[in-house]
C-alpha cells in the first residue's frame, strides 16, 4: 500500500557512507511518523550509556503522514536526539521549508549518526545525497552562513536547517535555525549537530506528493482550514497579535512570570505585549508558515536606533525571557536580543532564563562585577542583557557558565544558588506559571524532554473528546483533582501532533477523532480517535522508557523550589499547587509505578514488550 | 498533672553513666508513648548516617499509657533501633514481663547508646539502676543464661530480655527473647545489643500504678474485655487455635506462601495447621501474656523422639515458615526448629526466609553440596532445615551468607538469585501473601521497617470506624481502587497500637473511639478517634522521615518479582496486584511526592515542621 512506502536516509558522519532503507510498516502503523518515528529508531539506536556530544548519539530529523501537502501547519518536521542540556530525551520541532522538501524528495526521516573530521553539510536534492565542504562557512553567523550556502547551491527556494557559532562551540543551548527565521528550540541539538562537525542540511524535493484518499484528503483540509478560522484564538487572537497575544491577556492571571519568578506585580507587562507590538514595530505582512491559516509569526521593523533592523519579531516567549524575567520593559531592546540569539543560534527562553538567573546571582553577590567582568546585571539593564547574550553565544567568561544551563551553573556558582535556578530535569521552565495553572505543573514535571510547553501544556484546549465520550471538562486553574488525568490525555494529544506532524495551535480548534480522519485519507490506514490517542499514549510510554534508562525516576518529576514558593503580589499570591497530590493521580492515569517507569502491565498493553526487560532486571 | 510526669532512663554503655530525664509533656502529647516515643527521641538523636552495628545506633525501649495495669494485652513494649537487617528504621514489640515491671519501676523510656567494652547486663530494680558484668553468661544460649541471671539476682518474678548466640555474632536476624517464651522479632534488635555487648536487660518495679482517672479506668477495661470475647476472632478462634487458627483457613484464599512464594497447592497444609495441632501436641494449660484476655499463645509437649520437649508452641509465622515455605509437613520438626531459633534468638520468620530461598538456590544449582558441607537441602528435608539453623545461629559457612538476609546472600551469591530473594528494603516478607489480598502488598511496600503485618495487616478489621463516620468498608481481596485508603488508615490505627503499647489483635474488636477513652482515663488529658488518627499520621510520616533521611525513596516501595508473578496453582493463581495504582492511591491518601517524601504541606499539618529542612534542601 502506498500510503506505507516510506524511506529513511541513514547518514554516517563517520565514514560518509549514505544508505537509504525501508521504513518497517509496523513502525508507521504504531509510531505515526516525526517524534513518533524517531523514538522509535532512537530508542533502539543510541545506547543508554551514550554521551549527548559524543559519536554515539544520534540526531533523528523525521516527517510525518500530514507532511509535504497542503494540510493546514503542516511545515513542521520533528528533531531527535539525547539532549545535552539535560542528558534525557529530546525532541523538538520547527517550522520553515524541511518537512516540505524532505517529503517531496521522498523522504520520512533522516539519521544522522557518528561524527565526521571536518565540518560538512548535507545536501539533499531529490535522490541525490551527498556531504559537502563546510569549513569556509564553519564559524559563521547564521545570516551570512545561509546567504553563502545558497550562492554554492545556486538555488534559494531550498530548506536550510544550520546552525550557529553556538552550535558549533557545543553550547547545550545551541538552536537549529531554520531558513533563518524559524528554530528548533529548547535542548540543545544545535550543540550535537556541532559535535558532528555537521553545519548545515539543505533539502530540495520536488516530486510528487501523493496521499492514499485524494478526495477525502481535500475535503479534510477544507474543513480543517474552516475550523481553524472560527476558533477565537487561532481565527482572531493569533491571527492580530501572534503569540504575544497571550502576554497581555496571561499577566492577568499570574501566568507571566518576572524577576526569575519572584514577582507577580511587575508595572511592565503591558509595554512588551502583543497590542504594544502592534501599536509600534509591526509591519503588516506577516510571514506565515507552509500551508499555515493561523499566522501567528510576525515580522517587525525598527526604523532608527541602536536597534535598527526589519525581520523576525520576538515570539511570546521570547518577550517574557528577556522582558519580565529580567524586569526590562524595552520593547525594542528585546527584539535585539531576539536577533542576537538567532544570529548565534540559540534558545530564547534558555538564555533569557540563564541571565534572569544570573542577575539575582549579582544582586544576592554570588555573581561579582569581577565575574561579569564589568558587565552591570542589575535587574532591567538592556544593554547588560544584550552584552550577556554575546558572552554566552561565544561561551566567554561567566557566559561559558551560564551557557551550561542553569542547573549547572548554579551547582558551580554554589552559595545557594541552587535555590533559585528554575529548571525541570535541567530544562529551564517556559513561561507559564504552575501557581497560575496548577496543570501546568504537572505538564512540567512529567514531560519528556524537561520542562516544557509543547509537549502538553493545556491552555484553552476543552475542546477535545475525551475517550469516556464527551468533550474535556475545563476544571478550574487552582482545582487539584482532575488534573493528573487531564494531563495525561493533553499529552498523549500533543504526542501525536509531533508526530503527524502539524502545529500544537491546531489543538484550539482540531480534534483527535479529526485527526484520525486525517490520517486515514493521508496513509489509507483505518485511524480513529482512540487509535490516535493509543499511538500518542504508546509514543510517550517509549520516551519515558527513554529517560527511565538514563536513570530518571519519580525523583525528577517535580518543580524546583522557587514555583513551589509563592509568588510575591499579582493575582496568584499565596496559591502553591499541590504537585504530590496531582502527580499521584497522574501516575494512576498513567499506569506508571511510584518509582516513576511505566508498570510491566501497561507496557504490554501499548505493545511495548520490549521494555520490559529493560526497565525490570529483577 | 500526674499523667504526664513519665521519666527515661539513659544509659550511655561507653562510660557506664545512667541518667534520669523526664519525658517533655508535648512528646507525650504527640506520640502517645511506646512506638512513638521512641520515633520522637531517635529521629533526633540517631545520626542520618550512623552504621547500625556501630557505636551512633541507639535502642530505645519504651512503653506507654496503657501499660502497667490490667488494660487488656497492655503486656507489651515496643523496641526501636537502626535496622542492621534493612538498614532504616525498625520497631518491634513483644510481650514478656518487662512493659509490667518498667512501668512499676517508674520509667516509660530507656535509651541505651554507646558501646561497652565488656559483655554486661542492665539491672533495674525501681529506681536503683546499674551495669553488671555479663562476662560469665556471654556466649551461652538463651535458657541456661536466664537461669543464670535469676540465679545471681535472686529473683525469678522479675522480667527479662536477652540475646542470645546469635546477638552476639551481629547476626541480623538476632532477636531479644523474653522470659525465654516472648520474642522482639525483625530486623535484628538482637545484633545490635549485642553489637553494644549488652547481653541482657532485668527490670523488677513494684511501685504504684496509678491512672488519671481511675473510675473510668476500671469500666473501660470491663467493656474491653466483654468486646475482645465477644469477637469471633478474639474470643474463639485465636482462643482455641492460637495463631495456627488462620493456616487451616487462609490457605484456602492463597493466603499461606509454599516453595519460596512459588505454588499455591501444597497437599500439607492441613497437616501442620492449628485444628492438627490441637488435635496432637497441644497442652490445655496455655501461657497467656500479661492482662490477655485472648490467650493464643501457646503450650505444646513432645512426649517422645528425638523433638522431645514442653514448651512453647510455634506461631502462624513460623509454621509457614518452616512448614511450607520450604514444604515441610513434618510437624514436630517445626516445633524443634522454633524451639533452636529460641535459643539461638533468631527471627524465625527471617531464619525459615533464608532456608527457602537456600533450598531454590539449591535446586537451581546456585548453592552446592560443597558449600552447604553436605547439607542436603531439597525441599522438605526437616533435618537439613535444623541442621542449617545452627549454621545460621553460629554464622559458620554458608549459615554466615544465608544469616545476612536473603538481599545481601542473593547478592552475595549472585548467578540471578536476585529474582527469588523475597524482601522488601532487605526485610524477609511474613507470610500473608500480596496475591491473596492485594492489600497486603501495598501494607509491605510502605511499612517502615519493610515488609512487615504488624505495621497495618489488614486481615478482617472492617470494623474500624473511619473519619468520614460509619465503618471502614470491606473491599473484596483482588479489587485495586480504595486499597491506598484503607492501608493508610490502618496503618495509622496499627501505629497507635504500637505506641499505646497493646496487642494488633485488640484491633478486631476495639475501635480508635475506645483507643480515645482508654488514653484519656489513663493521662487525663482528652483524646478522641480523630486525635489518636492524627497521632498515629504524626508517628507514621516522622518514621518515615527516618527513612527517607536513610535515601529510602518510592523506587524502595514496591514487592520483590517473585510475588508480581503468578504463583502457580491454587485458588489465587494469575492474580497480580497492580501496585502502581494502588501506591499512587496512597501516596495521594498519605499527602505524599511521587518521589516518596511526605509533602512539606503535610509535614507542616502533623506539626513535624522540623523535619522539613532535613527532607528538603532545595
Amino acid at each position: 500500500m502506498k500510503g506505507y512506502t516510506r524511506v529513511l536516509l541513514r547518514v554516517d558522519l563517520t565514514t560518509g557512507k549514505i544508505t537509504k532503507e525501508s521504513i518497517p510498516e509496523e513502525y508507521l502503523k504504531d509510531y505515526i511518523g516525526g517524534s513518533g518515528l524517531a523514538t522509535r529508531y532512537l530508542y533502539d539506536e543510541i545506547p543508554s550509556d551514550a554521551d549527548p556530544l559524543g559519536p554515539d548519539n544520534k540526531i533523528c530529523i523525521s516527517v510525518g503522514p500530514l507532511n509535504g501537502g497542503a494540510y493546514p501547519t503542516s511545515g513542521r518536521f520533528n528533531l531527535s536526539c539525547l539532549s545535552p542540556l539535560t542528558g534525557i530525551w529530546l525532541d523538538a520541532s520547527s517550522s520553515g521549508k524541511l518537512a516540505y522538501h524532505l517529503k517531496k524528495a521522498g523522504y520520512d526521516a533522516i539519521i544522522m549518526e557518528g561524527v565526521s573530521k571536518e565540518p560538512v553539510y548535507l545536501s539533499i536534492y531529490n535522490g541525490e545525497v551527498e556531504l559537502r565542504d563546510a569549513s569556509k562557512i564553519w564559524g559563521m553567523k547564521i545570516a551570512p552562513a545561509m546567504e553563502a550556502v545558497f550562492a554554492q547551491c545556486g538555488n534559494n527556494r531550498a530548506s536550510i536547517s544550520m546552525i550557529g557559532p553556538a552550535g558549533e562551540h557545543l553550547l547545550p543551548m545551541a538552536n537549529v535555525m531554520n531558513n533563518k527565521r524559524r528554530t528548533v528550540g529548547r535542548g540543545g541539538a544545535g550543540a550535537v549537530m556541532g559535535s558532528k562537525k555537521l553545519k548545515a542540511i539543505v533539502v530540495y524535493g520536488d516530486r510528487d506528493f501523493e496521499v492514499a484518499e485524494p478526495e477525502e484528503w481535500k475535503a479534510i483540509i477544507k474543513e480543517s482550514i474552516k475550523k481553524l478560522q472560527a476558533h477565537p484564538a487561532t481565527g482572531q487572537g493569533l491571527p492580530a497579535y501572534g503569540t504575544s497575544v497571550v502576554l497581555a491577556r496571561q499577566h492577568e492571571s499570574g501566568d507571566v512570570p518576572a524577576k526569575n519568578w519572584q514577582i507577580g506585580d511587575w508595572d511592565g507587562y503591558m509595554k512588551i505585549s502583543g497590542p504594544a507590538m502592534a501599536q509600534t514595530i509591526l509591519v503588516k505582512h506577516p510571514n506565515p508558515c507552509h500551508a499555515c491559516p493561523i499566522h501567528c509569526a510576525r515580522h517587525v521593523e525598527i526604523k532608527e536606533g541602536e536597534y535598527k533592523m526589519a525581520g523576525e519579531g520576538p515570539e511570546y516567549e521570547t518577550l517574557a525571557s528577556f522582558g519580565s524575567m529580567c524586569l526590562n520593559d524595552d520593547l525594542e531592546s528585546i527584539v535585539a536580543a531576539n536577533v542576537l540569539c538567532n544570529e548565534y543560534g540559540m534558545d530564547t527562553i534558555s538564555v533569557g532564563s540563564a541571565i534572569a538567573f544570573a542577575m539575582e546571582a549579582y544582586e544576592k553577590g554570588i555573581i561579582t562585577a569581577e565575574d561579569t567582568e564589568g558587565i552591570d546585571l542589575t535587574w532591567g539593564n538592556e544593554k547588560a542583557i544584550l552584552a550577556m547574550i554575546e558572552k554566552i553565544g561565544n561561551r566567554e567568561g561567566l557566559g561559558d557558565v551560564l551557557g551550561q544551563g542553569v542547573r549547572k551553573a548554579a551547582q558551580q556558582l554554589g552559595k545557594g544558588a541552587e535555590e533559585f535556578s528554575v529548571h525541570v530535569k535541567g530544562m529551564e521552565l517556559p513561561y507559564h506559571d504552575p501557581r497560575a495553572f496548577f496543570e501546568t505543573g504537572v505538564t512540567y514535571a512529567t514531560s519528556p524532554r524537561g520542562a516544557c510547553h509543547l509537549h502538553g501544556h493545556i491552555g484553552s484546549w476543552h475542546a477535545q473528546p475525551i475517550p469516556e465520550g464527551g468533550l474535556m471538562a475545563a476544571i478550574p486553574p487552582h482545582e487539584t483533582r482532575g488534573k493528573g488525568k487531564m494531563t495525561k490525555l493533553v499529552q498523549d494529544i500533543s504526542t501525536v501532533v509531533n508526530s503527524a506532524v502539524v502545529c500544537q495551535f491546531t489543538n484550539f480548534a482540531l480534534s483527535v477523532t479529526h485527526m484520525g480522519e486525517a490520517l486515514t485519507a493521508a496513509t489509507g490506514e483505518p485511524w480513529d480517535g482512540k487509535k490516535v490517542l493509543e499511538a500518542g499514549e504508546r509514543i510517550f510510554n517509549l520516551q519515558r522508557a527513554f529517560n527511565n534508562r538514563r536513570g530518571i525516576t519519580s525523583a525528577d518529576d517535580n518543580l524546583p523550589g522557587r514555583v513551589l514558593a509563592s509568588v510575591k503580589g499579582g493575582p496568584v499570591e499565596g496559591k502553591i499547587p499541590d504537585m504530590g497530590t496531582m502527580l499521584n493521580e497522574y501516575y494512576i492515569e498513567r499506569g506508571w509505578e511510584t518509582d516513576g517507569r511505566p508498570s510491566r502491565k501497561k507496557l504490554q498493553e501499548l505493545g511495548l514488550d520490549f521494555v520490559i526487560g529493560d526497565l525490570y532486571q529483577d
